[in-house]
């Protein structure tokens, strides 16, 4: 498995992505899933994979290496333009892995792409294994692919258009932080690129490694809240009139 | 979909469920997931299904209205044996439904089963759609079928097998509440049933409908004290190094 999430709020962009891979529980390995495909002043595009590695490297390599696909890339003027390009990369990747190993033998490959030309705010995309895609919109800020469902409620919870750029990396961390702690199928190093929206940026680009002090110390301290703030929430009032009233035998007797 | 949860700590057992089940998305409607097989001083055995309801249906007439079930049920001296039964019933039924609509069209029925007979002290246990079963230990106190995975967290954070049965019925609702704000296909009301250690024990039959007070203030609460406790969450200082940077433009023109 894999998880990977981009958050699209007003300050910028952020993508994030684990490193785990796995083909069978014994063949675990470690895998870079975020990957530039371009990182200029006027041109930031990144995308995260999941799915078939194989097929992730076979779309990648295209994208990079092709004699067409990297001119087109560079050529596009908008980021839905791009997105057209990565999806027809995708949905090629996965027919020929398909065809290879049987559609119901393998998951295919989808990804995250974000990125921003010229002076274009940031645009973030899902792109599904037929190639085809979708555009994040304000009313729901983030998108996530692969093991999405432990990362899911603080999402919901917190996330806005309006969350600040740094607080969004933190949420981002706080939900990669549920994410691994509830399925081992997702890990660090965790990669990130953050783009701001103002333009030109420059990308940050980050791996969070597994002693990373401040990952570590966040994770810490929001478990610990959390035990706290469940301990300190309100007990149901009719669990203690069930456990005030006598016990059975007492009224089993009173009524014999 | 459906979320069932069964938490047992040393102080007793709690049986939870949902009450949504679906036939597509236009097709939804509100059937009891939580069921009595039995509940007397000296034996109070519930369940809470999954999966096709025609399945579940079928094997709790098996369980309930059959020649020989009902019998072999108030004849079983432990919960492994009912466990056993249980099995068998949820292994034919299934049988029969994959014969009829294909196995690879339809999710078997499966369940949670708990109770205690006698003095023995409750036991928990998670029944596949095969029929073989799993039984809680103190390790991991809980067990989960349906949609599993947004209430997760907060199960694997906070109980343990000294949680008191009151908190362990608060953490539920909470992990109640995180499926349902992520997964429209769980939904109020929801089914208790609470078995205390001690025996000989009445139990705890209780529904948590659409405005049930307590859930609501709770969830009213847990919602602010995340988004709060997020928000007080230590930010991460590359962050602030990154957007202190002076912007692209100026760099690129003091190189020039």
């Amino acid at each position: 498995m894999t998880y990977c999430l981009g958050i699209l709020v007003d300050e910028g962009l952020l993508l994030m992505a684990d490193t785990r891979t796995n083909a069978g529980i014994d063949n675990v390995s470690s895998y870079k899933k975020l990957h530039c495909l371009a990182d200029e002043p006027q041109r930031q595009i990144y995308v995260t994979c999941c799915g078939s590695l194989s097929a992730s490297q076979s779309l990648l390599g295209h994208l990079l290496e092709s004699d067409d696909a990297p001119a087109a890339l560079a050529e596009a003027r908008t980021m839905f333009g791009v997105a057209e390009i990565v999806g027809q990369a995708v949905r090629r990747a996965n027919a020929v892995l398909f065809e290879a190993v049987g559609a119901d033998k393998t998951r295919g490959a989808s990804l995250l792409l974000g990125g921003r030309i010229g002076t274009e705010r940031p645009r973030l995309f899902l792109v599904y294994p037929e190639g085809n895609f979708i555009e994040c919109k304000r009313d729901v800020p983030f998108l996530q692919i692969g093991e999405t469902k432990y990362g899911r409620p603080i999402l919901d919870r917190v996330v806005t258009g309006a969350t600040p750029l740094s607080a969004a990396v933190k949420i981002a961390c706080l939900s990669f932080d549920s994410a691994m702690r509830s399925n081992l199928s997702v890990a660090r190093p965790l990669d990130m690129a953050v783009i701001p929206a103002a333009a030109p940026a420059r990308t940050l680009v980050r791996r969070i490694e597994k002693d990373d002090p401040y990952f570590n110390e966040l994770s810490r301290r929001w478990s610990c809240t959390l035990v706290d703030a469940a301990e300190r929430m309100p007990e149901p009032a009719f669990m203690a009139e069930f456990e005030a009233q006598p016990p059975l035998s007492l009224v089993t007797e009173l009524r014999a």
